[in-house]
C-alpha cells in the first residue's frame, strides 16, 4: 500500500447528504481527516439531497453531526471546514434537477479549482443506486481521461442476490472502470482487520502455524447486543445472512484465510482474497440444513432491561421469517485449509457486542502435559475487532506456587486501550483511500460475485421451509442449534472476556 | 511430575544451621511450607552449627530469620513451628562431636517418630562437603533400606573444576545412590524456569517453531545490579564463569534447548537436559578467544550512587583477575539447533537486575512488509525469570490510525504482577521436592560433569593470558566486546523493559 504524498484536488459529492449515514459517519470522518491534514489542499464537499433547502441549513446540520459524532473536536478547523461545504437541493428522480446538479458541480469545480476530479458517494437507499448512475451517465458527469478521474463510492448492499448484484454492476461498470469503483464494506476499514493482514505478514512467527497442520478450527463472530434499530424496512427484506454474512463475515474469512500476496498492492491482496471465496466448499441442500443455523430473537433481557422480540418491533410483520441470527460451519477447500472448519456466527440482541476472529490451535492428546491433564485448554489467538481492538494469545502455563497443574493464561495487546478515542473510524480510512485511489480496502466485483453465489445457495434452501421462529431469547448467545453445531465436532464457541 | 499425596515423616537436618543461607532461605522456606500444609505430619528440623549454644538461642535466631525474610507471616503457626525445631552445637571437624550428633538425631527420631527418614542439608562452605560426608559414613548415619531413606541436599559449588567435582562426587556417591543426591541449582526452583518446560510442552503453539528453521538466535541473560556483597572470599577464587555460567546459565540453556522428554519424570527430563549439555560444540583455544568475553567492573554509578570498582572491594586483591562478567556465543550441535547461536551473558554491577531467556525468531528479508520496512523488528518471545516473572511476545502490528507503517508491539503475561508476594521462593519448592523424593529440579551427576568439562575448556585458555581489567564501568551493560560479539553477527542484545 503506497501513499501518494501529494493528493489530487477533487470534489467530494455526497448523494443522500441529509441522510443518516452521512450525518453519523461521513461529515465526522471528513472533519477528522481535515484536522489530521489528510485531505487534498483543494477539496470541495458538495452535499445534495431533498430535505434541506439552503447551504446555511446544510452547514448547521453538518455542525450538529460533527458535534454529536466526531471523535475529535478542534474548533479552530471549523471555519476552514465550513468553506469546504457546498449544497444543492436535488430530487435524484428528476432529470432536470440532475442537470442543474451537473452545472452546479461544474461551477464549484471552477471556483474551487478541483480540476475535474470527483468522488461520487452514494449514501442513499439501494434502489437509487441504479437511477443515480443512469443520471450520471446521461449528464456526462463521468469522463475518465488521462488527467482527471471520477470515482464512485457505493454503500452496501450491493444487490440482494447474485442476479441483482450483476445487474447493478453491469450498470455502474458501463460507466466506471473497476479501479474507479469503491464498493464499501466498512468492516475492511476497521483498524484490526487491516491489522490482521499486518499481523499475518509482518511477522515470521504466525505464518508457519497458519494452516491445517497446526490450526484446529477458526471462529469468526460478529455479535450485536442491540436490536434492529431504525433499519426495519431494509432489514425485513434482508436478514442477517445478507446484511452481515454476505459481506463482513465473508470478508473477515477472506482476510484470515488468504495466501500471502505477491506484494501489498490492492490487486495482489484482492487476488488472494477472491481465491478464498472461490474455494469455499459448495454445499448440497442437505449439507446446508446440517451446517447452517438461522435464528430470530424473542423478547428477553438485554443490558438489564426487558426488550421486545423481533416480531414485536415496530414495522416488522408479526409472522416475519427474517433471520436475526446466523451460524454456520464451512470449509475452504485448498491445500492450506482442507479439513479445518470455519465457524461463522452473527446475530442481533445477543449477550454482548463483539467482533473477533479466534484461531484455535490443535492440541496433542496423549502427549506429556496433554496426557496428564486431559482438560488442557487449546491455544487460542484472538484478533479483537471491536469494541476492544487488540490481540490476545491464550496459552498454558504452570499454576503459580508449589502445587502442580497447568492453567490457561493470557497475553494481551490492546490497540485502543491507551488512547481509546485515538482509533480512527472506518470511514476516515475509506474516504482517504478513495481520494488517493487505493482500492485495497474495497470489495472487487469478483469478490462480490463469489459472496453472493455462496449466500444464494443458502437462501434457496431456506425458502423451501418455514423456520420455527422465534428460537432464541434476546440477551442470550442465540439458538441452541448454534452451540450444537460445534458440540457435534467436540468443540465450543470461544467467547473472550 | 507426580505428587505423592502422603508425605513420609522425616528428620530435616541442617549443617550450617547458624549460617547465612540457612537464615535467609531455609527457615523462611520451611515456615512457608508449614503454613501451606506441604510438610509431612511428623517433621523434625534439626539444626547443627558452631555458633549458638542452646535450643532457645536457635529458636530466637529462626524467629528473626522468618520475621526478616519470610514472604508470609501467620503467627498462629509459630508455636507449631517452634515445636519442630531442635538444635545441637557441633564442630563438624571433631569426630566425637559428630558421634554425639548421631545419637542426638537418633533420639529426636525416636521422640518425634520420624521413622528413620532423613534429609541432610549441607548449608556449609564447600570445603566441608567432604569431611561431613566422611563423618556421615563413619557414624553409619546413612543406611538406605527398603523402608527408610536418607537424602543429601548439597549447595553449590559442586567442585571448582571437573577433577574436584569428580572427587566430591566419588565421595558422596559411595554413600548415597544418585536418586538420593539432591544437587541444588536454585535457579531450577524458580517459578519461570519450571514454567519454561510447561510453556514449551503444554502448548501446541510453540513447539513447531522451536528449532533452527524458525529461530534466529537465543539470548540467555542473568544480570545483576549488585556487587560482590559478602561472598568475597568465595568469589575471588570462583568468578562469574564458575559462579553463574557453570550452573545457572547452562541449566537455563538446557531447559530452553532440550528435546521433548518421553514423559515428565525426573529421569526423562534430565536425560534430555544432559543431551543438550553434551551437544554444546567444544571450542578450540582460538574459538574461545573469539567467542567468550570476560570482564571486571571499575568504579561507576549504580542505582544513582557512586560504587567502588571490583579491585577496591574489601578483601579483593588490588591486582585480582577474577572476572565479574562473562558473555559468550555457543552452539548446540544437534538437528534442532545446528547453526543457531546461543548468546549467554551474566555479570555483576550491570545496569539492571534481570534474568531472562529471549527467543529471537527469524525475519524474512525482502518479503512483503519485510521488504518495504527494512527496519522491521524481529519477533521475540521473552521468558522473564526475575524480578518480573512472566512471558512477553513482541510482534509487529499496523501503526494505529490512518498512517501507514508497522510498529513493534508487545503482548504480556505477568505471572507475579497480580500477587507479587504469592510467588514462592525457589527453596520452598526445592525442599518440598527433596522431602517427597522428586529429583526433577536438581542437577544429575552427568549434567554437572558436562557443565564442568565445558567450563574447564574456557578456564584453561584464560589462564594463559592476563586480562586487561577492569574493562567496564559499574552500572553499564558490561564490556564493549560483549556487544561486539553480537554486532559481528549483525545482531544485538535484547533488553526488555
Amino acid at each position: 500500500v503506497k501513499l501518494t504524498t501529494v493528493l489530487d484536488s477533487c470534489l467530494f459529492v455526497i448523494f443522500g447528504a441529509t441522510g443518516d449515514l452521512a450525518q453519523r459517519k461521513l461529515y465526522p470522518a471528513l472533519y477528522n481527516l481535515l484536522i489530521e491534514g489528510r485531505l487534498p489542499e483543494n477539496l470541495a464537499i458538495v452535499g445534495t439531497g431533498r430535505r434541506l433547502e439552503t447551504r446555511e441549513a446544510f452547514i448547521n446540520m453538518v455542525d450538529e453531526s460533527v458535534a454529536s459524532f466526531s471523535r475529535r473536536s478542534e474548533p479552530k478547523f471549523k471555519n476552514q471546514f465550513h468553506r469546504m461545504l457546498h449544497y444543492l437541493q436535488t430530487d435524484f428522480s428528476d432529470s432536470e434537477g440532475f442537470a442543474e446538479l451537473a452545472s452546479f458541480l461544474a461551477q464549484v469545480e471552477e471556483s474551487q479549482q478541483t480540476r475535474g476530479n470527483r468522488v461520487y458517494f452514494l449514501a442513499v437507499a439501494p434502489e437509487q443506486f441504479g437511477p443515480i448512475t443512469e443520471q450520471l451517465r446521461a449528464n456526462r458527469m463521468v469522463r475518465q481521461s488521462p488527467d482527471t478521474w471520477q470515482r464512485l463510492m457505493i454503500e452496501k448492499p450491493f444487490g440482494r442476490d447474485l442476479d441483482s448484484a450483476r445487474a447493478l454492476n453491469a450498470q455502474i461498470s458501463a460507466l466506471f472502470p473497476e479501479e474507479s469503483i469503491f464498493r464499501i464494506d466498512h468492516y475492511l476499514g476497521k483498524e484490526m482487520l487491516q491489522n490482521l493482514v499486518a499481523i499475518r505478514f509482518a511477522n515470521s512467527l504466525f505464518e508457519p502455524l497458519w494452516n491445517s497442520r497446526f490450526i484446529d478450527n477458526v471462529q469468526i463472530s460478529v455479535t450485536e447486543a442491540g436490536g434492529i434499530g431504525t433499519r426495519v424496512r431494509y432489514y425485513e427484506t434482508a436478514g442477517a445472512l445478507r446484511d452481515m454474512v454476505q459481506n463482513h463475515l465473508l470478508q473477515m474469512l477472506a482476510l484470515t484465510a488468504m495466501e500471502p500476496p505477491v506484494d501489498l498492492s490492492a490487486q495482489a491482496i484482492r487476488n488472494e482474497k477472491v481465491k478464498v471465496l472461490q474455494a469455499i466448499k459448495p454445499m448440497t441442500p442437505f449439507e446446508i440444513e446440517a451446517n447452517v443455523v438461522r435464528g430470530q430473537y424473542a423478547a428477553g433481557l438485554s443490558g438489564g432491561r426487558v426488550v421486545a422480540g423481533y416480531r414485536d418491533e415496530e414495522g416488522v410483520a408479526p409472522t416475519s421469517t427474517t433471520e436475526t441470527f446466523v451460524a454456520m460451519r464451512l470449509f475452504v477447500q485448498n491445500f492450506r485449509w482442507a479439513g479445518v472448519p470455519f465457524y461463522l456466527r452473527t446475530g442481533k440482541r445477543l449477550a454482548r457486542r463483539s467482533a473477533e476472529v479466534v484461531i484455535e490451535f490443535k492440541s496433542m492428546p496423549g502427549v506429556l502435559y496433554f496426557a496428564s491433564e486431559p482438560r488442557l485448554q487449546p491455544n487460542l489467538l484472538v484478533i479483537k475487532v471491536q469494541p476492544e481492538e487488540g490481540v490476545a494469545l491464550q496459552f498454558n502455563a504452570k499454576k503459580m506456587g508449589g502445587t502442580e497443574g497447568i492453567v490457561p493464561v493470557k497475553m494481551e495487546f490492546c490497540q485502543n486501550c491507551e488512547f481509546p478515542h485515538h482509533s480512527p473510524e472506518a470511514y476516515e480510512r475509506l474516504i482517504a483511500d478513495a481520494i488517493r485511489g487505493d482500492t485495497t480496502l474495497f470489495t472487487r466485483w469478483d469478490e462480490v460475485e463469489h459472496q453472493w453465489r455462496f449466500i444464494d445457495s443458502i437462501v434457496e434452501v431456506w425458502q423451501e421451509a418455514s423456520p420455527s421462529f422465534p428460537n432464541y431469547g434476546a440477551g442470550t448467545w442465540g439458538p441452541r442449534e448454534a452451540d450444537e453445531l460445534l458440540r457435534q465436532d467436540g468443540r465450543q464457541w470461544h467467547v473472550s472476556d
